[in-house]
């Protein structure tokens, strides 16, 4: 048996206690012993009051679920309580969202995922007056079970997803404890930024976020973002597969010079490939777009004469992630907006390519001063995004045919030109998210082009070598996947469509 | 602009060169001239005969292909070579299989991808003298286009996918060429094990394999088996997909104590939850079935009342995959089998589910002499799945509540024995493909268990920390996916299923 896939589990349990954990466990046992004993006096409490509650069988909390039984009940799912329900006695598992008493009655907003209803109790012949204190005081993002009754309501409740019913509760156990102090409450997590300014109302910085990304990532925004990543994904590889391709998996751990995605992209025969491949990187971290660790959605695909049959794939591959984003997560897209409004996302079919020069030619109209052979600074690609919106109204468009220079040495350089290579980058929203090329696929090309970089031969012999039994022409690129959920989306910062992200001042959680 | 995915390019270039890589620079810039000197030899050899040719425009050595010129020319694929386009005129890309003259005609297999086809050039009317001699002295593993008229053949082509026809070659142009001497012959690579022994025909041990994987992966063999694999991972997708999942990504860079995985599962609300994920596994790789690293598709799912409501949506993703695997890709699993022969995996609706305890019984009754408590040995659980597959006649089966003592700290012990717990493998053909549990969501019950063994406290703080706010019941568990490929093709070491395989012997290519 292998003991799951738990690295270092073993050796930690043989490690010798230190100190500082002793004294973490006495303090745990402490809180441990506190615990019981302010559950015994709820307990003596409960009991006190037993004897003239009629419905004390009808709320409590559950002991810890330990598959001690197999229940047959049905649960239904906050989203499906529409008014078709209404009448019908069902349960329902969700979180305490909010809660609210109000004389002889309890409001509850319950949630699940990216949806919320409103329940009831009150006192009267299915609840008794202790039964309603016992709800009020439940902790928020407490799990419980409730049955109820669905009630459809006159007036459309417009603090939740499910405006048209509400729930009158007859049950109520608790599944999962939350302790009371949250370290951020989720209603100032999804506020909008300067909504509710005046009346001193918080929002939840970045940081804030990050360290308590378990609660952070309830929030109805976080469930929106991550649902429309996984279609990213899903769209990704269903557009690829359909056109043929082949998905791989390549090794993280690599020896000697780590030109990772290319060291492998060569390993196919005539054949499109594709990689879908997590990339370690090496470069600046430090702002809004870059991240130490990243999802790269890669793509190598062997052409037949010329590398914009690549291209023209790859943004076909866009396009319907576009279109599928468009047209299967709408509820995701407006949850997120209501948060951080934007434009919807513009594209164009065919999509709009670009020559480098042409892009430098209209950036030096609007007034930027930069060589035709220079790379292109972030505030000119954000410019240039600007520019190309305006006259072709798109917020993704091809740049091609880079200048040699500013690109690896595997890059196949033009033709036509020799300061020029066949090369291109992706943009949405003004910034990049894809960035590839025609690779080299002649040794001897290659040999030469490293030695022009001073690139030590030795350290890419097995890749050079790849090259030497017969290789197809092929390009390929790399796609930023917390990018395209970022910049679709019309977010700001990459962290938020990281689960866990990395940078250079973040290890954890 | 980005630099491409290219980790550590830039700081390549700075370094300066080592005599080392000069040396080897000289030795290279030896090697161009005299391929240089070659061609000039074989281009007047070309002009001598071009005069009493004419033939000449029909063949050659095409440039490198540059993306000079977008040619529009349907290039047919070998897999589409049918009785049905006899007598049709095509183009063709694939590579040089084999090659062999005779007297004025030369026979060529043409490959690409799993596929192969007779070709013949006789010389004729459409072909001359030095066409044909050109042909036979291209070198196996080139790419080539021919122009050629699909010819359907009275007897079938035993050595070929394409059995019914033949292609009358007319043109044929070289448009990447192979080095002659290759570092294993195909041949050599797919001949199943004893085969030809007798004739002295060599096959390709595993480390000569995986030192030239590039050619090895061109081999039938393996361009089945990857293709096969790249469906296990569509398939497990598509029925989580449905399933209501939602795919996310974990990082792989973490900081303190390696939870990895787990540390992440209870990230996600009172929802079901997938992780694709790497793990590093710190664990024996010197075996048929451990590597350094692997590919593991990881779920997580909460669920209502039972974790075996978990064990029954992942047996069923199982069962999904098993017969998509069957239904969609009979040839690939055909193409394996000539050179591995296996018997035809086999499956129950729905799936065997064993207890540990039934599991141990069985094995005794067999003669092995084990403690109720111990561990599976890898013998014992070959051993075990035989005897399953006698009674049951299957080859895949759940074995249900392992010992606690045996599971890692966070496994939920069994409500009714404590020296059970709430956790299962699975097993293919005898053999571990996933291993998993109900995962315990009770900070309080965590801790206890962490100090049960010993665990630092401090160093899962986070982890233990993030079941403070209502955390629901859920239980998961992760599959080895280059097993799971192994396994079900009958195969007999798991680097035959990772495409660059990392064990403690090997880091490259």
């Amino acid at each position: 048996m292998t003991k799951e896939n738990v690295q270092g589990a073993g050796e930690e349990e043989q490690q010798a206690q230190s100190k500082k954990a002793l004294k973490k466990q006495q303090k745990e046992a402490e809180k441990a012993a506190k615990k019981a004993e302010k559950q015994a006096k709820l307990a003596a409490e409960q009991q006190e009051t037993d004897e003239d509650d009629f419905a004390k069988d009808r709320y409590g909390i559950c002991p810890m679920v330990q598959s001690q039984q197999k229940l047959d009940r049905a649960l239904v799912r906050v989203q499906d309580l529409t008014p078709e329900k209404a009448e019908q006695q069902i349960w329902v598992r969700a979180r305490i969202h909010t809660s609210r008493a109000k004389g002889k009655q309890c409001f509850l907003v319950l949630r699940h995922q990216q949806f919320t209803v409103q329940a009831l109790l009150a006192v009267g012949e299915r609840a008794s007056k202790q039964m309603v204190k016992f709800a009020a005081n439940l902790t928020k993002e407490s799990i419980i079970d409730v049955e109820a009754v669905v009630k459809k309501v006159e007036q459309k409740i417009e603090s939740c997803s499910q405006q048209d019913v509400e729930l009158h509760v007859e049950r109520i156990f608790v599944i999962s404890q939350s302790e009371a102090r949250l370290p951020l409450q989720l209603e100032d997590a999804v506020r909008p930024e300067g909504e509710g300014d005046e009346e001193g109302r918080a929002t939840v910085n970045q940081d804030t976020r990050l360290d308590n990304r378990v609660i952070d990532l309830r929030t109805t925004t976080s469930q929106a973002i991550f649902r429309l990543q996984s279609g990213v994904c899903q769209l990704f590889r269903d557009t690829l597969i359909n056109k043929g391709f082949v998905e791989i998996q390549t090794p993280k751990i690599i020896s000697g010079t780590a030109i990772s995605n290319n060291a492998f992209k060569i390993n196919r025969p005539v054949l499109t490939t594709q990689m879908f491949l997590l990339v370690f990187r090496a470069e600046d971290s430090n702002t809004h777009r870059h991240l130490t660790e990243f999802v790269g959605l890669d793509i190598e695909m062997a052409f037949n004469y010329h590398y914009h049959e690549v291209i023209d794939s790859i943004t076909d591959t866009m396009v319907q992630i576009f279109k599928g984003l468009r047209d299967r997560f709408p509820t995701e897209i407006q949850t997120v907006n209501k948060q951080y409004p934007s434009e919807p996302f513009k594209f164009l079919e065919p999509t709009l390519r670009l020559e480098y020069k042409e892009a430098v030619a209209m950036l030096k109209a609007a007034g930027v001063e930069m060589g035709d052979e220079e790379d292109l600074s972030t505030p000119n690609e954000k410019l240039l995004g600007r520019l190309v919106k305006e006259k072709y109204d798109t917020d993704f468009y091809v740049l091609d045919k880079y200048p040699l220079a500013v690109r690896p040495f595997y890059t196949m350089p033009d033709p036509n030109n020799p300061k020029y290579s066949n090369s291109y980058d992706m943009f949405m929203r003004g910034e990049e998210i894809l960035s590839g090329a025609q690779r080299i696929h002649d040794a001897q090309l290659l040999t030469e082009r490293a030695m022009h970089h001073s690139i030590d031969l030795e350290k890419i012999k097995a890749y050079i070598d790849s090259f030497r039994y017969g290789a197809p022409p092929h390009a390929g690129g790399g796609i930023g996947l917390e990018r395209v959920t970022m910049l679709y989306l019309g977010l700001h910062n990459v962290r938020q469509t990281s689960m866990f992200p990395r940078d250079p001042k973040r290890l954890t959680p």
